[in-house]
Formats: C-alpha cells, structure tokens, sequence
C-alpha cells in the first residue's frame, strides 16, 4: 500500500487522523482549529445534505438564511444561552475600515437572530406553524479541535420551528429526533440511542434535548445530533407573541435542532478499518469504481469495454472508472479500497472472454466472478447486502459492549477499563452524575424514562436512592 | 390586489423593494447591510443553485470547502488584492473570550485562503488541473446596500482553478463565462453582454476580467457574474510553484470566478411586473399553482377532482395545491401572480363537466380552457413558451436600448437622459473612461477587441484617437 494508515489496535486516535488525511477528506486550514473539507469529504457531505434535506422538505420543512453576523446584545437576551455560548464566540470589533458601535458576534448557532425576526413575522395563529431550516457555517471556538468531531468552524443544519401550542412544539422535537434516527440509521448505517439529555448536557436555553448518540470502534459515545424543545424561551427572550384561537395574547412554543459535518467523523469511526474508509452504499457519493486490467497488447479492446460498461451501468448506479495509464491496477486497488467505495468491478480481457467481470467489495474484501447478464441485478443486490451489512455489524458491536449494572464498582471499571455503553439505574441528581463523571471519566449520554415493571424496582447505581431514570453512560468524543 | 406595489412608471427603485418585500423574497436583517433570504428567495436560490452546479460539475468541477476567517497577513500578500478588499472586510478581534494575536477577517472572497492551501497540494503537473468550486457566504462591507444587489454578507459560488499552462487557465477563464451565459441566458432567460472588463473595473489581483452583464427594466445594467484569468498572481504571493513536465519549476497558473444571490436581483428587475415577481419556468421551484373553485355544495367533489390533478401533474411538473379555505380564489390568484409562479390552472364544477382546466399565464394573462386529455402537453408547451418569451422580451428590450454613436454629445444626452447600452470606440485610456464617467455617470461595462473591418477605421467616442475597443456603456447598479 503506497498510504500509512496507523492500525486502530495501535494508535485508534491517530488511525482516525491517517484516515482523514490520506482518504483526502480534510487537511488543517491556516488557523487553529480551522480545517479544510477537501473534495472527497465535502462531496459525501453533499450526498448526506442531500438526502436529509429531501426528508425534512417532505416533513414540511422549508429552507431560508439568515445572517451570519449577530449584534452581542442579541446573546445576552436569554440568559443561559449567553451563558452557554458567549464563551466560545468569535467577535467582529471592525467594519469596512472602522470599530463598530457594536461588537457583532459570528452566529455559534442561530435563535437569537431568528427570533429576532419572528418576532416581525408572528402575529396570529394563522402565522404558525413556521417550520424552517437552513443549512450554514457556524463557528465555535474550540480549545480541543480535532477535525470533523470538533472544529472552530462547522457546516450544519440548523432548523428552527415555531408553534401555537407546548404539546406542537413538542411533538416537532421528537418527530425530527425520528428523522434524524431514521437518516443515521438507514443512510449512514449507523445504529443510534435515542432519548433525552440530562440537565447538565442540555442545550442552553433548551427546556428538553433530546440526541442521538452512536457508539464509536473505540467504544466511545458520539452525540449524532441533537433536538430541542425550547418551550417559550425565546419567545419571552425577543418578545413573540401571537394572538390564539380565542383571541388572546400568549407567548410562542418553539424548537431547534440540527446535524453537523461531525457525521462525517462518525461514519469514518464507525465503519472503517485499517485499510482506509468504508462508506455505506446509500451515502457514497461513489458506490462502484470500474477498473480495467490491461497490457499494451489489450489496451484498446479492454478500454472499450469498459467505456461500455460505463455507460450501461451508469444509468442506475454513481459509478467511476479509473482508467488512468499512469498507476497500476494493484496502486488503484489500494487507492480506492482508502477513499471506501463500496464496490469494485475490475476487467481485464479474461473477463471479456467469460462474459464477465470480478467483484471485489470493500467491507469484506469477497471477490466473486458475476456474469454480464446477471451485472445490474447483482450490484443492486450486493449493494444492498453491504448497507445491511455495515449496519448490522455496527449493531452487533454496539449490543456486545453495551451492559447493565447494578453494582457500582463493576460498572465503574467497565467505564474506565473496558468501554462502551453502561445502562444504570439514576435517581436524577447532578451529584450523582458528577460522581461518576469524576471515578470514570463518562457521562451520562442519554437518560429514558423507566420501564413500568421498574419503577420502585430500579435504584440509582451512585446513592441507591429509587432510581427515576435509566442513563445510558459512556465515555464520549 | 391585497399587497401595494408600487407602480414601476412611479418609482422604479420603490417597485423593485416593494416586490422583495411583498413577495417574501427577503427581509432586512438586524445590521445595516444584512438580509434575511425568506423560504420564497432561498428556494428561488436553491434552484439556480442546482442547475449551474450540475453544468460545473458536468464541466469536471468539483465542491470543496474553506475556512470562513483568513489571517489579516494572507491578504497583505498579493498588493493589488488587498488595496481592493482590506477596506470591505469585517475583522475579529476576539474569539474564545480572548483577543487574537493576530486578526482574522471574514473571507470577502477566497483566493488567499485557498492558494495557501494550493500551496501544500500542489507539487508536479501531475496534481494539475485543481477546478475546485465552493458554496459559501462571503462579507464584504457595504455603504450603500441594497437587497440581494449590494448586502454586506451574501452568498455566491466562487470557483477557483490551478493550471499547468497561461493557455490553459485563460481557456478555463473564456469556458466558465460561456457557462455562465449559458444558465444566465437559458435557465434564466435574461440575455447577457460577454466580455473583457476595462482595468479599472477588474477584479483585485487579476489580469483579466470577463463578464456578462445585463440591462434592467430601468435601462441600467448589472455585472452578473465575473470570471478572472489571475495569472500567475497569486501562485507568486504564495509561492506555489510545480515541476512541468520538463522538470522545470513554474509558477501555477490560476483563475478565479464567481455569481451570487446578486442574481436573484437581476431576475426581478429583468423580468417583473406591477403585479409582482415573473419567475421563468426553468428557475421557478413551483411552475404550477392548481387553485380549485368551489363552494359549499362542490367543495367535496372539487377537492377530489383537484387533488388527483395533482397527483398526476406532479409526476412531470413542480406543482402546488393551493386549496386554504380562508382565502378567497380571487386573493389566491393575486398572490400568486404576485409570487411569480409561471403557470396558473384553475378547476371549478364547470370544468369537471367539461373534462377540461382553466389555464392562466403569468407573462401574458392569457387564459385558455384546456381539455384534460391534453393536459400535460400542453402544460407543457406553455411553460416552454413562456420561457422563450421572456428570453425574447428581454432581448428586444436590450436591442431597443442599445445604441452605437459616433458622436459624444448624443452619446453623452443618451446615456444621462435615455439609459441604455451605448456601443462606442474607445481608445482604451483610463482618462478617457473617467471624463465618460464625470459626465454622464456612465462606466464601461465590457469592451471587446475591434472586428476586423473597424480597425484603423473607428475612433475612439472621446478623443478621436484610433481606437482599440468597442467599448459598451451603461449606468449600472
């Protein structure tokens, strides 16, 4: 192989940084915590903005933009997401040559803004619900980056929804926590938590967060994405009131929520291994690379071919051929098992004589012969087998280092030792949470609400007090 | 009418405000200079967007993304590019609760980041051709700002490009503005000037400029899109050199290129009415609006009819019902037209008798009863007719309002009092472009290199001299 890709058994941490780098999907920008999405990341954050775009539209989502730049003060009018966010922003002192009157802030996420401007387009009933969305950069200083899980500047989703009613509001968090669960799983292959956040991981200015969390190869948690329901916060924060059915004032229900290009790094830490990249059929932007096997005396017969095959497969599958002279087939099988794609299809003149070609896929390295005849139906098919596949492994890794503890000792060396996903009983408190956060250095990732054959069964692993939860810890990125 | 929009014979700049506004296009932001781009403008956009990538990409093009903040020292490296944009730029000082060792500036465009980046990609010819494209929003201070016109942040696609050869970069320079054309004059139906910008309206750092420009309703004209042949500029200021394939180090040659929500303007101003936007078909997100006619007695039966219309449209056209029962047909027709939606079809009980729609033009008024067995073709044809038409409407405007002179003081009364695109010689002198400018408020909007049997023949409209080009004046926004 012409790429060094650190084992993840030696060095998981830098095997995710060789990835990056050689895959060719990022590099660092000139300043810290800056990175650059080369053309291999950003076109799968392309396909991935693509497909979850299409299912928020069909949800009744509508894209807009708003600015970039927000007025400081504009922060400070809700007091924990000041609190929350003012800490990591970027601020704007100048301005086409001169100081400002007002520092402007670069948007670390967007509801202050967008409610400014709600607040002009709400007057009754009739105005909501509003169900908007944008996809934009934002930027949060980052102390720790590393790219794509935390850098100074991201690309998201930002959707930001206003309603009549809490019970509204409230139904749009969890319907879009649904898509989100629905995308990550069915798209990306990715398995995921779902359920809400505890007080101390909630969004600032949020009344509930509810996440996705996946679990990484490393057996780390990774929070996909997030939805809030942000009850009348920024409603009373900028003043937006609305005038109900029966004709009296109340104050607007509203929810955001969002994903970023962090998907990117969970995809990578999820699926791949010590080759290089394995991306799931359904978000590659490429799902099979055709490589002709030729000498000087075949050239022209095999290229040919292949120009054939192109096109006949291009009618139903995003399908490249690398027919560059300059590399060998061995370089081209390296390269592109590094860059994921799911499939390889190589021929060579043998192939041709068999009506034939040889199929390679990336998640198990199987090759098998296929015949011409059978080509469409068997890429589709085996195209199909790796997304279920993928997920299924991915599945299969994350209910084998996912436990249930009773016992704090046990449970607290699983967490520092061993890793992964730690079901407990949790009576709700922020000491207790802070106690095994300080003993093992996880989190509590997502909490549920108790199955009924639990309550007044289930005691919390920290104080044994009645548990009112059960938490989902881990260590997380 | 239930919206007031200004008449266009009363006041055009008020015209043109009233239907950002009325039609939900966009809305003024927090800071002076910002917008808000509505779901009704972001869609618009979105489409526009769609189509010219799909011809960037089809063209070999492919996305990436930079950093949105640029040290203050990447733009002091190439002198003329930061004369042109220091001045524009909004600049943070703090970021992480902190102030920065060194500024950073919001990217008011992206050679500088970009070509520090180059500089770590390239090495030999063989990483040669780089046609990178991003998506992004750009700030650049604005004095006297104007929705999507003139707006301290806004968005556009900025392409640039790193090449092996002067010949090439230039063949790049000359193909991106004949993509540019070509989505200009045939998805947007707006008929454009190609061609060579005078020095003083070149692009900050360039050795050529091309554009295409169009004329407005009000006789100005509007530079909507520029593409830059940079030379070896910017491979020199961040010294990006690569081995040729002789084995000799050379500077990189570069071009740059770019359109923006600017466009969203030159639609308006090119194609509307006192009635509100006129979206051609081929960049309107809805092409269809279906408006059923109904009361009390009918309601069921039009509803039905009206909804399997839908269903069956929509499998070939961008299609919306419009059947809310608060409004009336009459409101709906007008907000409609208002909105820009090219084709109407209305359904009532006397329709569904007839086996047949009626059909209601956005350009034209026109209405026609359509026979349902005709229906798509002809929905077909209508909208295909309203896209020539516009295109064609457009054109004769232009051809009615552009001029050649010979003579300076109608030259001259032409461009002050008529408006216009006056063709002239001009002998290529930067005085001579400026006592244009003193006294008429005239630029030169493109110049073009003398036919064959002009040279030596005409002189150029200020100081008779010989002339190098034909030069086209306007006034222009």
């Amino acid at each position: 192989m012409s790429h060094a890709i650190t084992p993840r058994a030696v060095n998981y941490s830098q095997w995710y940084l060789d990835i990056v780098k050689e895959a060719r999907l990022a590099d660092y920008g000139p300043t810290k915590g800056s990175i650059v999405i080369r053309p291999g990341g950003y076109a799968l954050w392309e396909r991935l903005q693509a497909t979850l775009d299409r299912m928020l539209k069909e949800a009744g989502h509508v894209n807009a933009y708003f600015p970039l730049l927000i007025p400081s003060s504009y922060l400070q009018k809700e007091a924990e997401h000041v609190e929350g966010f003012a800490p990591e922003t970027a601020v704007v002192t100048h301005g086409g040559g001169a100081p400002l009157e007002e520092p402007l802030v670069i948007r670390p996420t967007s509801e202050t803004v967008i409610w400014s401007m709600y607040k002009k387009w709400i007057q009754s009933y009739r105005d909501l619900p509003i169900l908007i969305n944008q996809w934009v950069n934002v930027v949060r200083w980052e102390k720790r980056p590393r790219p794509f899980l935390r850098t100074t500047e991201f690309l998201w989703q930002e959707g930001h929804t206003a309603h009549s009613s809490a019970t509204e509001a409230q139904q749009e968090a969890q319907r879009i926590l649904e898509i989100y669960r629905r995308f990550v799983e069915e798209v990306m292959a990715i398995p995921v938590l779902v359920g809400q956040k505890s007080e101390s991981e909630r969004f600032a200015g949020a009344v509930k967060t509810y996440a996705i969390e996946a679990l990484m190869q490393d057996r780390k948690a990774l929070q996909a994405g997030t939805s809030h329901f942000l009850g009348q916060n920024f409603a009373k924060a900028f003043d937006v009131l609305f005038q109900n059915e029966q004709g009296k004032e109340e104050f607007v229900w509203a929810t955001s929520w969002g994903v970023s290009t962090r998907l990117i790094g969970a995809l990578i830490m999820v699926h791949s291994d010590d080759r290089g990249l394995i991306i799931p059929p359904r978000c590659a932007p490429t799902e099979i690379v055709l490589i002709p096997i030729y000498k000087d005396s075949t050239r022209t017969q095999v290229l040919a071919h292949c120009s054939q095959l192109q096109q006949r497969l291009s009618k139903r599958f995003r399908i490249v051929t690398d027919a560059d002279p300059q590399n060998s087939p061995g370089w081209k099988f390296a390269e592109w098992e590094l860059r994921g794609v799911p499939l390889r299809i190589e021929c060579g003149p043998k192939d041709i004589e068999n009506d034939s070609v040889m199929m390679v896929r990336r998640d198990s390295g199987k090759k098998e012969s296929v015949s011409l005849a059978d080509l469409e139906a068997t890429c589709s098919s085996t195209l199909s087998e790796i997304q279920h596949g993928l997920y299924q492994r991915a599945l299969d890794f994350q209910k084998n280092h996912s436990q249930h503890f009773t016992d704090y000792r046990n449970f607290i060396q699983f967490l520092s030792e061993e890793g992964g996903l730690a079901y407990a009983g949790w009576d709700g408190s922020a000491n207790t949470e802070l106690k095994v956060k300080e003993d093992s250095g996880a989190t509590i990732r997502i909490i549920k609400a108790l199955h009924n054959s639990d309550i007044g069964h289930l005691n919390c692993i920290v104080s044994n007090q009645p548990a009112k939860y059960t938490a989902i810890f881990a260590k997380s990125y």
